[in-house]
Order: structure tokens, then sequence, then C-alpha cells
């Protein structure tokens, strides 16, 4: 019923060989404008800065992450037979399209536009003349079906958990791939057994007993990829630098000072939400060039933020005690910098795997051998003793480490 | 005598594992803001057309190369014991900094800006005050020791044939880094066992014979990267777009009708050599946000070919028959598309390896058991086979598809 | 029709991932008798004295050419649709069963023998009642079908082709395992795109001609694992030992004077075709504690044969000229050391590909854009410049090094 | 003053690229017979029951562990400087040599001589005339400095801690080298960041507090790989076998009625320590050729054990209820099977990381940035979490799955 490409198509990947398009409507959504501004995003924000190879964008992530589900809907015979065509198409065109509303530099600008990017996307597939349209063409009420899985909103809950829950194609996607691009090893798990082991029961997704080593291992993957890469205080260092820099430049809107150089930013520094025109164009290499004009700028703040983020100098930082934020205030206000933009406090926080919420799928469940279905971390010795030890956070404060006379990170 | 880092300095990378640093100068040099311009221009051209993770940039390259040359000046006995520290230091800084003056897209800006990259670089090395101040500060004349390595006119002639050769740092980094980035494994070869057979006689790097077999290796990854990646059409569809903008662009500007959006572009286009700052912010960045802009130009022709280059609806191709240049053209009169910027022809050639020229730098040698050196083509009938071969080659006419009717590339 | 196993069986494999068993006729075939003592024959004769992580097993790589032939039959759309379900058990049963009949040492016992393995395996097939009956019981005249195809007489000149010709996999499978095992890259090449661009053309296998480039790397990974591995002179070395210990036993059985401690090497020795039972027991690891108590044994030139070959002291070698050959008799001569046992000559020759042959099966053939099909000499120049260019031989003698003064191999 | 090779000697390895040997004398003890004879005793016990593929021996184990410790003493700056020369030749010796003692099958061996594997290996460092000739040559005494380090007795107790300790040469080797040739992926750690990461403090190898990720993920792989294949239930199911066959053996002796055909196993059966003689040719092969001949004893028992081993017919398993035991052993009787020799009961038990002992060596210890030291569990919340979650534990009992009706395993 659903129109086929005139033979499978393929894109070589590191990750996972190839992806394999069959249908007609994945290939013309990954040929859509939207799809395509998708390689101007990097897949990390501050990342690069650590682990200088990692420039992989959203676009091959996204095709990963549906190459993940086209596996999951076609290898997995449980998830096969749980599904019709139609809802294959949804969850399949979800995964391509769960990151399409993603600005630059992840998650730090989503703290600049205070908008989720779930938000954009969703306004994307809904609203976008072209995506809604081939949705559309293919199905009528294709794109809000689409849309329902973003929003965890699809009336067959397992749609969701496919794409985003906590052993999904999104995650399993990402740690692969940046364990690949930055060149750690701790995000490699076995994606061919987990795929082997899952099955579906009371309309869940769930894994069979004899699975539980290689979800440990997940797990695992996880975690130390949180700590080494994602959490890096060198990546969160460059992230907080962009919200300064944006913190700087609102205040100059805001005081009518803002440099003429930057109309991409407009719309944002004037706190409304974007147009999807106007967030079209905010890619990171927009964003890099409006970097390379204000280096120049009158405001000697903005210009200092500007070239430190494109000549990486960035902030040093320490860990964030009462003592050394006063220490560090005190260093500041004599080299005569505004701690509005040269402090920035920021902590994080992260368990291995977090089982407790409301929903089914936010959790990982597992089919015991006996055949009753327990929360992985009763299934599991090593989770137990992970979910129930103490919380790891690291809250550090990060300042230009010229005032402590040490270089720059 | 030459100053240390505090400790050896690593950077993560999925090539070598890790680059090591442990010279004060290379230190300095990597945080040079020439040299973290780089992380802003991918290592290929259009190749990210066709393998969407190959985006990978001269910085991580740049770091590769220097860390090969590292290893074959402190790993190789030979090469160490030909070259004293000042001369390790000299080839390792001239590795890091062979491709400092890079411009975007590769080689396709050098049609553009007809100038080579070389030129720039070496201008860079021994003008920007920065890069200049830390070499000179190292060591009187350092900068043009450097340059003169990137020239090959060291006066050490294994200085440049470490660097940039036949089987050079240059070349077996780009082989493997490429290959890991694009996903195809055309380009890996046994770097470990190259390092192992090299040697020094009469001034010349050479290669013992029980290193043939790898070197035959290295030739085939190298013919064959040319063609699954270099020279895949659609990289060069891509790049010939690029070509054809800009032609487009400064045959406006001879008619006075430039847009206003691209002051970045106006020098390349007035066709004056560019100053170093001028040169600095045209990294790829800032050339992809300034074709977003053309992309609502008024000159059809100008916002049609931005969007192709954004959006990916590249040219398709054909064989580069008279019959076939002479259909597309008259298919382009009919859709009233002008072909100076819509047909574009573009023959590529290459032989696996090419030993024949005036220097022995552009030679592989080998040492036979007996001890007399054989060019490789005379140690290998594989290689004597290939040299000896026909050449191969590939002529295409690229063009709008839909005049056909068929799809885009 | 045919009975599928309960859920489908996996096997780990490092070169394959997994080993998929869906049919319950191939997963009885596995658990015989005979297919279990291929545990016991290494997959390579010397290399594993070359390269000490070489000791995988005729079992891993006939499971590998198995799942080889797997996908072949079911991921290849042509080859899929050009066989019915009884073929593509048989053609899968004669992968998984076409080295069965292999004896110790690879190629070396056949030396001995004087009976190529492929006689072995077609009366295992055919007469041996557990796999005859395993393969009767699944379908009538399934055991011909299965040695047909090992024996070239297949009805449907597909079937050979998959498992033996040029292409196929067999040769694939030893040449990616081999490499994994030995830790050499040169045997990779890229299967997954082999796989993708097979085609089925008038009755015949065939390579899409945008394949081209992923045969000529498995043509040069062939190349050079020829000449790394198969036919590493200590590799040679070694086998050449077992067929001069092999030589002494014989003439010391034609004399009366056999050691009596070697029973399971008596029917070999007195020169007649063993009985299945008798060839059953001669796995490597018979012939290695027979080789132990050989050392032992009265007459001299049996013990230190046997003990070079248990506490690796090789033959050296040279180059096989007529000067060398005299000088080494002569030396043996004043050790008083029989060259009939301490002299050995071995030549050998590859090309990287030969195309000329009787059948269809024993060439590459490739179909070109426009629809003609040509072998591919005639469609790579690569291939044309390596089958008209030079061969590459490679003439030893062997012998103990302490008659030079020489330390041994 | 310790004698070079004439130039580097290299051994391809697939898990280190290459192992590198550049004593004299350490080229000599890999000649020597006793370290020749680890060719012919696999890695692994029953594990290549499961992964078919792990055929891996103690021989490319021990070059493994010797080049880690290599690299221990030569490239981490603490350790280096914490050595003399012939305190870096003793521990590169005694990573060599620490496994020459180990017979067949893995541990199982152990329970059938009743002798841990570490007292042979002392008896052959100190006893064999070639390998303690080799040491005594080399020093005075080396050959007891080798066997101290075995022993724990090093005067300098860096030595011991080296190559056998919590974090050391040979687990990491071990870990490293199963992951790759069963082709699990669980024990995949990062030793590059590791070997970065030690230091000495006070006469102990500690780890820098930046690499307690690395140490994790390397407790987390030994963790994955005991479950996932050192104590997997097929590789304890073929272990027990083994011991069965040995304990009907030892009650036929004890009855005089031992089968003719296995002189080798007979020192073994009549419960005396073995000669060095004795146990040199107790190799994997023989131990295989005395169950092949066994295959035909008289003793149903002993027949039926030695064709389940070479055929693969293993026990099945189920949980060691007393349920369960008192059932199996039910049926055991209606079958007329005796339970002495066909019901296996078998507990195993581990954590990923066992601290709290008597001496430094069994922890690892972690430097603090403050430069204080603490047990990993104090420096990790994850380690910490698994110290103190609970134990996993893994009883079975073993069976022949036909008295059940089920398929053996």
């Amino acid at each position: 019923m659903f129109r086929k490409t005139d033979e499978v198509k393929v894109l070589r990947d590191p990750v996972h060989g190839y992806i394999h398009v069959d249908y007609d409507v994945i290939w013309k959504l990954i040929n859509s404008k939207w799809f395509q501004r998708l390689r101007r995003i990097r897949q990390l924000g501050g990342a690069h800065m650590v682990y200088h190879t990692a420039d992989h964008t959203r676009f091959s992530h996204s095709l990963g992450v549906y190459e993940i589900v086209r596996r999951m809907v076609t290898e997995v015979p449980d998830i096969a037979g749980a599904l019709d065509e139609r809802e294959k198409i949804t969850v399949m065109a979800a995964g391509l399209l769960h990151d399409i509303g993603h600005g630059p530099y992840s998650h730090a600008f989503e703290v600049i536009t205070k908008c989720p990017h779930e938000t954009y996307t969703c306004m994307i597939i809904e609203q976008d003349p072209e995506i809604r349209g081939i949705l559309e063409q293919t199905a009528e009420g294709l794109s809000k079906d689409v849309a329902d899985v973003i929003r965890h909103e699809s009336s067959n809950p397992i749609l969701p958990q496919i794409v985003s829950a906590q052993l999904d194609a999104d995650r399993m996607d990402y740690l692969l791939r940046d364990a690949y691009f930055t060149g750690t090893k701790y995000g490699e798990f076995d994606l061919e057994r987990i795929l082997r082991v899952l099955r579906v029961r009371d309309g869940r997704i769930v894994v069979k007993e004899s699975g539980v080593y290689a979800v440990e291992n997940y797990i695992m993957a996880r975690y130390h990829m949180y700590w080494q890469v994602y959490y890096h205080p060198i990546a969160r260092s460059y992230e907080n630098l962009i919200v300064s820099l944006f913190a700087r430049l609102r205040d100059l809107e805001h005081e009518g000072k803002l440099p003429e150089t930057v109309p991409v930013f407009e719309p944002l520094l004037k706190g409304r939400q974007l147009t999807l025109e106007e967030y079209f164009v905010l890619d990171e290499y927009a964003c890099s060039y409006a970097f390379e004009m204000l280096r120049k700028a009158e405001d000697p703040v903005v210009g200092d933020l500007a070239s430190r983020l494109l000549d990486r100098r960035l902030f040093d930082y320490m860990e964030a005690s009462e003592e050394n934020i006063g220490k560090v205030t005190e260093l500041l206000k004599k080299a005569g910098l505004d701690p509005a933009y040269y402090l920035a406090r920021d902590g994080v926080r992260q368990k291995p795997y977090e089982p407790y919420s409301k929903d089914a799928g936010n959790a990982i469940w597992v089919r015991m051998h006996g055949g009753n279905i327990l929360e992985i971390s009763y299934a599991s010795n090593i989770v137990y003793s992970l979910v129930n030890g103490p919380q790891i956070s690291d809250d550090r404060v990060f300042f230009p480490g010229e005032i402590t006379g040490r270089q720059s990170a």
C-alpha cells in the first residue's frame, strides 16, 4: 500500500554499516530542506572543544535513529508483529524527524530560546508545507501521528517507546555515534544483542532475562558518556560562554545598543518565539559567522566573549564552593570584569539510570524466565546498586583563568 | 634546549589513539587563532554530500599529520638519528601547519581564488604576528625554516619528504582519517608496519624490501580513496556548483549588480589577492551563511544555485561525450538556463601512483636485501603493472537533472 | 515445507557478528560428530608458526561460509529469486560441509594422503550414516545434491558458484577470518558492499559495474594474504617439516622399522586409502600427540623432526638457486644429514587473480551499465594490469639453519 | 649491561598490534621448549564450547602479558623510574612465564591435579634446565627473582603488583584477548588510558583521580566477562564433564580396571605429584587424543563421557535447588546412571571487585587531586555501590539432558 523506492537506497554509515531506505516517504523526508538543514547543526554542544573530531551532525544522528527504528520494526519479531504498516512508517518517520527542531549548540541553545526543541520539532512536522505535505500525501493524518510519537501521545504506546524511552533508538544511536566520533570507547555496547532480546508484553517493550547483561553494559556506557563527554567541564565551559554572550547581547538590546551586525539574532534577543523562517536560518554556521562579526563589536564584553568562542580561549573552572565563588567574584572585580557575564555556575548530576516515574516508557522492564516482568533494578543487582547508591554530581564555577594567573582551559 | 610542556599533553584521536604534545612551541601553535580557525574548514570538499558523516576538519587532520611526523622523528631510528632537535621541531611544526592556509571547500576554493593554499600557508607562517612570533621566540629563523619545508626548499631534504612526498605524513593521515570518517574501508592500510620499515639512505627515506607489501597496500588504498571518495561524481557535482555560483557572482560584480549581502566575498569577487585578515574570515561557516543570504538574492541564478547547495539539490551528471554535451546544451536552452552556470564539465584522471619526476621526494624508494635502491615500480610487480597499465579517467558533464525529467543526484 | 528451528539460533562470531541458524537440518548437521571434529582441525597449516594467534579452526570457518551463503540466498534479491527452498537448503548445507573432509595441517596433509580433501568431503556427505541420515531425512536425494555442489556438478550452476568460484562464500570467509585471527589487515575487504552488488544474469552470478572497486579491493586482499600469510616462508617451512617427517616414517615402514607408538598413522604410512573411521581420528590433536611420542623414537631423524615441529625449531630457507641448493647439499653431507629429509625445495607462484579457464564459475563477471557482461579484467584497468603483468613466484630451499651456523628460523 | 637482540623483534598480535622484544633473554625464553608448549594449551577452559572462535592459547596470552609489562616498565614514567634494569627484566620475564605451569583446560585441571598451576610455574622457572639456564646465564639469581614475583615475595613490592594484582598486566591482557577471540564486546576497556594514569606512590601503584572512569570501565568489563564467558553454564558444563571423566578413571584405577590406552594419565590417576617430564606432555592435544581412545573403552561411563566431550553432547543444567537435585537424582536412578559421574553441582559467585584483603596488591588505589590515596571504592560512587551491593551467585546442577526428555545443551 505504501510506496516503495525503486530499489533499496543505502547510505554508508560508519556506525551502522549502511542506512537502508525503502519507503518513498522516508526518502522524500531526507531530501527535504529542513532535514538537510540538520547538516548544519552539530550533534554535540561544546564537546568538540574537548574531542577535536566530534563534528558529527544531527543529520547523521537522525539517519542513525531512523535506521535503528527500521531494524526494530522489521527485525524484532515481536515488534514487527505488534505494528501495522502505517504504524511502522509513522515510527520510522518519527525517528528520522525527532530532532528536526533542534537548534545550534545542542541544549545550550534551549536555555537561550527558553523553548525545548521538541516544540519546534512538532511545529515543523505539522506546519512546514514541505514536511507536512510529504507526510499527508503519504497518508491522511500522518503528520499528526508522527508528531504524536514525539509528544508521547500515540494511541499505540509502543511507538514512543521505540523512539524515546530509556532503551530507545535515540539513545542507542547517540551513544554509539558519539563514542565513534569522539574516539572514546565508553559509549560502546552491544546493539545487536539488545535487538535480539527485545520482546513485547502487554503493550510494552521488555527485555528477556538473558539480555540483562547487555542492558547493564548499555546503562554503564550511558553513565560514562555523560561524565566523560556530555558533562565534561570544558564542554560546559564552552556552552556557558555562549549563554553569557547571549545574556550580554540581550542586555544590550534592552538598552538599545545591539550591534548592527547580527540580524539573525534579533528576534531571539527580543525574546519572542521565532517563526519557523527565522528559526530555520539559525544554524551553527550562521551563529559562527555572527560571532566572527561580533568579534569586532564596540562593546568590549561582546567582542571578548565572541573571540573566546572562536579562538577557544575558554573559561577555566573550579569546584563551586562558596569559598571559591567568593574568591572568583573578588578577583573579577579587581580585574574590572562583570560577574554577570564572566562568572557562570553550573551543576550537573546524573544517575546511571533513573527508573521511577509515572509512565512505563520511563523504565526498562525485564521479562524473567518465569514469565513475570520486573523493572530492571529488581532484575539486576548491579543496577540495583547503582540506583540505590549515592548520586554523583559536579558543581563548578567558570571564569576567565587569567584573573588567577593561570592559563585558560 | 627547547622548552617542554609540564607533562605530555594528549588529545584523544580516533585515528591515532592519542595526539601527544611535549614541546611548548607545538602547544602554543595549536592554541593560536589561525590554527583554531581550521576547526571551521572541513577536510573534504564535497564528499560530505556523499558520505554523510564526513564532517571532519582540517584541524583534526593537521593534528594527525603532526602526530605521524612526531612518531617518525622519534620512533623510526634512522630518521631520529638523521635529524637534530631543531630539525625535529621544524618538521613537526611544518606537519602541524602545512594546511593552515587552506580555504573552505578544499580544492574547489583554489579554483576560485586562483591561488594554491600553500601560498597562504607560507604567508601565515612567515607573516602572521602570532604564528611567526611563537616560532621566532622558540628559535631565530624558525618561521622561515618551517615555511621552507612547505616550499620543499629545506637544506635537509629529508624534512619535506617527511611531510609531503609520496609516502608521507600528510597522505598517510588523510587516507586513514577520511576512511574513518566516511566509513569506507578502502583507505585503511598498515601504518604501524610502514613506520617499522622506513630507513634513511643517502639523505633519502626508503622502505626495506620486506615492507613492499605494506606499500602496495597503501598505494591501492590511495587509488581506491580517489575514486570512491575524492573523485566521487556527487562530490564533484557539489564542488562544481560552488564554482558556478562564484562565476555568476563575479559576473554580477563586473556588471555592478552584486547583491548587498555578501561583504565577505567582495575582495574575492573583485579578483584581488586577499589580505590575511580578509582570508581569515572566509571559513566554511561564513560561506554557508553567505549562501543562506544569497538564497533570497534578486538574481535568479544566484538564488537557485545557493539554494541547491544548502538543500542538496545537486547537479546530475553523465559521461562527457560530445553527444551528451550537445544534448544537455540543447535542453538547457529549452529550459532557459544559461550553460555558463548550469553546465559544468569536469575530467579527473589518476594513476594509483606516479613515480617519474624530477626530485627524489616524488617517488617511493625500496632498499633491496642486497643493498641497492630501486624505485618501487621496479621492486614490486604489482606496482609495475599499475604504473605501466592504462590510465583511468572519468570525464563528466554536470547539469540540473530536471531538464531531462530525472531527479537530481 | 522444510522444518525450522523453534526460534532462530545464533552463534556469536567475531567476523560476522552472529551466525544465524533457522533450519533444523543445519542445526543437526552442526551438532554431528564429523562437524564437531572440525574443532580439532586448524584453518591454516603452518601459519600459526608465524602469526601466534592463528589457531582458529575449520569449524568456525565452516560456520562462516554457511553464514555468507545464507545471506546470499536470502539478502541478495536476484539469488533469492533464482533458487527454490530446496536449492537454498542444498547450498547452505554445502557451504557448511564443504571442508568436512579436511585433514590436519591444511594442504600439507593432502600431499601425504595424496588425496584431495574434497574426495573425503563427498564420501562423508554421501556415506557417513549420521550426516547422510540427517540430509536424507530432510529430503530424499539431498545428500547427493549437496555433494554435487562440492563436485561442481549441480544441475543449477549457480549453486557451486555461491560456494566455490572466484568470488564465493568460501574465499570471502577465509580472507576475513584469517585476517582477523592473524591480526593482519591485508585480508579485509568490504563484504557488505559485495553482497549489495551481486546480480544473476543468464544463470551466472555477476557484479554490477559500480561494484568493481569493491572487487578490485577483494582481489588485492587475496593477493596480499597469499604472500603475507599462506605462502609465508615460515609457514611453508613448518609444512615441509611435516612432509619430511612422514617421508621418513614411510621409508621406515617400508624397511619394517616403524616405531610402535603411532597406530593412528599406520594405515596412512602403508599407503592405502583410509576408511572414514581411520580418517576421523586423524585430527591435529592426534597428530600432535603422535609427534610427542615420536620425539623419543629410536630413529634419530624421526626424533629430531618431531621435536622440531613441537618446539618450533623450523628449517631455515634461502632462494632456491642451483648454487644455493648445491651449497646446502654439501653442508648437509658434512653434517651427516640426509638431504632426503633435511632439504626441501618448494616453489609457489600466484597471480592476484586468474580469469582464463573452462567454466564460467572460474572468472568474475561484471554487468556494465550498458547491459553487456565482461570478464573483470576487461572491466577494470587495475585487474587488467595485474592479469597481464609479470607473475610473482617464490622458490625456496629449506634446511636446518645450524649447518650454516645461523640460527633456526 | 643486559644483552639486547640485534634489532627489535616484533610479533604481530591483534590485541596489541605488535609484541616487541629487545632483550636477548626474553627472546630465548620465548623459544624454549616449555614456552612453546603453551601453544598446546588453550587460554580458556570450556568457553570454546560456547564461543566457537575461542581457541586462543596461553602462548599468545603470555606474550600479551609480557607486552603490557614491557610497556608499563618503559612507558609509564613513574614505574620506569622506580625500577632498575635488572628489576625490569625480572618483571618482564615473570609476565612472560607467569602461566608456564598451566595445564590443559584451565582451572578444571587444577581440580584434578589438586595442585595450583603456580606451583608448577615456579618449579619450571627454578628447575627446568633450559629455562633456569637462560635466566641464570643472564644474571645470577634471576630464576629465583622471577619465581619470587609469581610467589608475591619480591623484595620490591611493585614487581608482583605489575604482573598480578587487581589492575595488572595479566588481567588486562586476558580481558582484552578473551573479548577479541570470543567476539564479545564486554571485555573491552581503555588500556591506553589506564597506562597513562598509573603512578607510583609509597612503593605502590596507584591511579590518578582523573583515571577513575577508566578503572570503573575496566571493573565492569571484568564483571561482565565473568558472567558472559568464564562462568557461562555451558563452559562449566564442559569442565564438569572433564572432572567427571577423571573421577571415573580414578575410581577404575583404584579398582585396577584402568583402560590400557591412557599411559599419559597414569601418574595423574595414581594421585601422585607429576614430574616435570610427565607434566610436560599433558597438553590439550594429548588429552584430546586420550579422550578419542577412551571413546572405545570397555567401561560404558568412560566411553560415554569421552564421546560427550569430543562430540559436544554436554550436560544440561538447572538451578541447584534441593528440589531440582532430588528430581535429577531420581531420574538418573531410573535411567540407570550413577550420580557420582552424571550429576555435578557447581556454584560460582563473583563481585565485580573485591577490595578488602591483607596486602596492598589486592586493592586498587587512587591518588586524589588533593594528594591523599583512597581505595577505589571510596573514590568512586559506582564502585562503592557495587562493593556494598548484593553479591551475585549462580548455583547449578548439571546432568544429561536426555533423562528429562530435553535435548543436550
